[in-house]
């Protein structure tokens, strides 16, 4: 029996992980606000994506784009056409709606499970037609014609308000490292096979936001563009299908839990030629962590054509060609729920006791340590050990309360050690650490504590 | 003679630090993207940030608001209402000022320096006409009246396009923090005084954005909002202004180049109490790297206004009282470019050969260490210490050209150590290591390489 999403819910609003955005005034239309230990807990899983990702790979650099990009790149990359939901207006009541979805929920209550999403208006409006679909609202059956509703955010920079200033906040940070391409590689004087890295904000107009942080119109995102030569691009695309699914092992969500979904040809982009989304079972059935996809070089192309930058490599004894890419993508915010949710038990203790316990890995957890002074006597040794601990790692402070009481209260909010400064730590310059896991206990000498902690909370690295 | 923007700029671009934003579309107004340097650079002073303000510090904890908020948060702000700047349009040629700029350039010219930002628009219009000022682009004298700009990016949520559906791109992280004050409160425990610190994009459609990652219209801060009662908020104040000013010296920028400037009861804000900027020597004057401001209950109080949301602190044998608020406020992006500007060097060395170096602190510089094998045979050896320092370090890997290439190479990005594998190294275990700002070489033993390095790049603590 898995955790629930309500259970999830209230865990992290009541423990300050994850808190509604603008809760004060009601909110805003699924818009979370990550809390104390919720922020700690993302910036480790974006600080994991670096290291495995970045700092342990040769192959691949970082960079950091700014959000508000040219108008052109949107036009270039497809989603200034192509990135629309199907839209419809009641005539009767004004209210708009999603037309795919309107057919898909009439003929799922009929028991026809169909995907409407991807056909044609022209179908669409048939269908429309022959269900006697009506709308949602207020029952009139009085539609205007199906209109393309484009998903990106549009804003007006500079002084003026015409058509002129109008920009986007970007859908996806991909585009970023696409027009910075030639630039890096020029810089960081890197040859083929190589890839560029990035984390950031990216922003859709999504019609159904839902289910908590995993589908939100302002979302983060941990993208690889790596590019090879054609005819790589197979291998590389089953290397990073490989790759990814052990980083998100290796952040220890377990493995009955993750799975490949390789997508059929009929449902891959336009510009892809192969697609695996490495999925997660969450609460509400199984959904997409993240995605891997071999782009060829539709992107490269495009911007060739509409920027006329030359991405055409040219090397001798080979036709000139444009570099494949292979992305991996990841939800910051779609792994953080999974590893939220993966590391969530209530777990019943030989005395019968209940703790509610997260098995985050040592490196994610908010806190790396907790320090207890036994008694508040010892609030100057706590304090030093605090000190010494907090130079290096994440570390709480807590003197409150009985020992029992603060080992539960870190339990849950994932806190790996608990270390107890006591009336003989004077003597023997020891502490007496507590793991969160198998609740043993050993003693630890102060001198050899960044050590220990430094060695526990070590990643595995991927090779 | 220190560094032109220029130098900067070039520096910036051909070493991989920052690139012109969406450059192969021409641009976009001012914007800039962070590459493989810059990105580790910028990512490195956000780390410093958080251990210094959040991790060295129990009073404080961190948290990560979304970019869109409630429309009523700005409103409450007062954003919606006063963020506006004194625009006018010319009824000949449609162009459009910002009407106190033009003034001011105007009486410049005149040789008359005086500030007109924050004058009613009445004393303003008087100022057109008494100096008989013209339209820059057409010569014309032929102005609308002045109206008010809003400064806030406007955008639309959700599937309708009306005014119900309007947000804004937050312009600061504050109110993020504000909003979430109670919940952050009783989910960590916290009692008066505490502080919340949170790192992330703001955006403000400036009219004169300028002076390279100075003034951009996306930008990142680095705010902390500290609670406490009123009566210790000008202890608080003095007390964050100078943390704040230590802070800056121990990422090693130089006193010589940094300065207190205490805004006048004038200058101040409408909230303010106090305000204090922390000013850096720029190549081109005097600027603002980060400011502390004394925001007294302003904030709170106008929060418990409009959304009923209870701030008041009630307690035994005091009169109730809306806790003050010190504001530290730093831009992530001027702090880059100040520490960008302030390791820059060209070096005339003994032999009369010139190097770039960037003397960055070693906890800051994109690369931590640098490792050299001496020649082509020793890549094995060269891979393996690699790996080491790649588990706990950001390091590049470099084979080609001469060491002394390698050396300058490095220096011009700034990389502190570089780490030489030579043919001696099978036999005795050991490394050079030479030191980028005294070029200094020692011998170090490999299995000794990290601690060396770790606490070579650790930073002070600020207690």
């Amino acid at each position: 029996m898995g955790v629930t999403m309500d259970q999830l819910v209230s865990l992290a609003k009541r423990r300050g992980f994850i808190f509604p955005g603008s809760d004060i005034y009601g909110g805003l239309a699924n818009t979370w606000d990550y809390g104390p230990l919720g922020s700690l807990l993302k910036g480790n899983i974006k600080r994991a994506w670096q290291y495995y990702f970045i700092q342990q790979n040769s192959y691949n650099v970082l960079i950091d784009a700014a959000i508000l990009m040219n108008r052109q790149v949107w036009v270039a990359s497809g989603h200034v056409g192509n990135f629309n939901d199907p839209m419809i207006d009641c005539r009767a009541c004004k209210a708009r709606h999603r037309a795919d979805k309107l057919i898909e929920d009439e003929l799922a209550k009929r028991g026809e499970d169909r995907l409407v999403d991807g056909l044609p208006f022209a179908e669409m409006e048939r269908l429309l037609q022959a269900y006697d679909i009506r709308c949602k609202d207020c029952g009139a059956k009085d539609f205007t014609p199906i209109r393309q509703f484009n998903m990106m955010f549009k804003t007006h920079q500079g002084v003026t308000d015409d058509s002129s200033s109008e920009i986007y906040l970007r859908p996806e940070t991909a585009q970023g490292i696409f027009v910075n391409m030639k630039h890096v590689q020029r810089t960081m004087r890197k040859k083929l096979p190589f890839g560029i890295g990035q984390i950031g904000k990216s922003f859709r107009n999504e019609i159904t936001p839902g289910n908590f942080t995993f589908r939100t119109r302002e979302f983060e995102q941990m993208e690889l563009e790596f590019f090879c030569e054609p005819g790589t691009d197979e291998q590389w695309f089953a290397h990073w299908r490989t790759f990814c699914y052990q980083f998100v092992e290796a952040l220890g969500v377990s493995k009955e839990n993750i799975r490949f979904r390789d997508h059929q040809k009929e449902q891959l982009s336009h510009y892809s030629k192969a697609t695996t989304d490495v999925e997660y079972q969450y609460p509400f059935g199984w959904g997409e962590l993240l995605g891997v996809a071999n782009r060829t070089d539709y992107d490269l192309r495009q911007h060739e054509t509409y920027s006329h930058e030359d991405f055409t490599v040219r090397e001798e004894g080979k036709e000139p060609f444009i570099p494949y890419c292979i992305e991996p993508s990841i939800g910051a915010d779609r792994l953080t729920l999974a590893v939220l949710l993966d590391a969530y038990e209530e777990q019943t203790l030989e005395d019968g006791d209940v703790r509610t316990v997260l098995h985050f890995h040592p490196a994610l957890a908010p806190f790396q340590a907790a320090v207890f002074p036994l008694s508040k006597k010892l609030c100057d040794q706590g304090q030093a050990v605090f000190d010494k601990l907090s130079a290096e790692f994440m570390v709480d402070y807590d003197d409150s309360g009985s020992i029992g009481k603060r080992y539960r209260r870190h339990d849950e909010i994932g806190t790996p050690y608990c270390v107890t400064v006591d009336f003989q730590t004077e003597e023997d310059g020891c502490v007496t650490i507590r793991d969160r896991d198998t609740m043993t206990q050993e003693r630890v000498s102060i001198a050899e504590l960044s050590s220990w902690l430094r060695a526990k909370i070590a990643f595995t690295p991927l090779r």
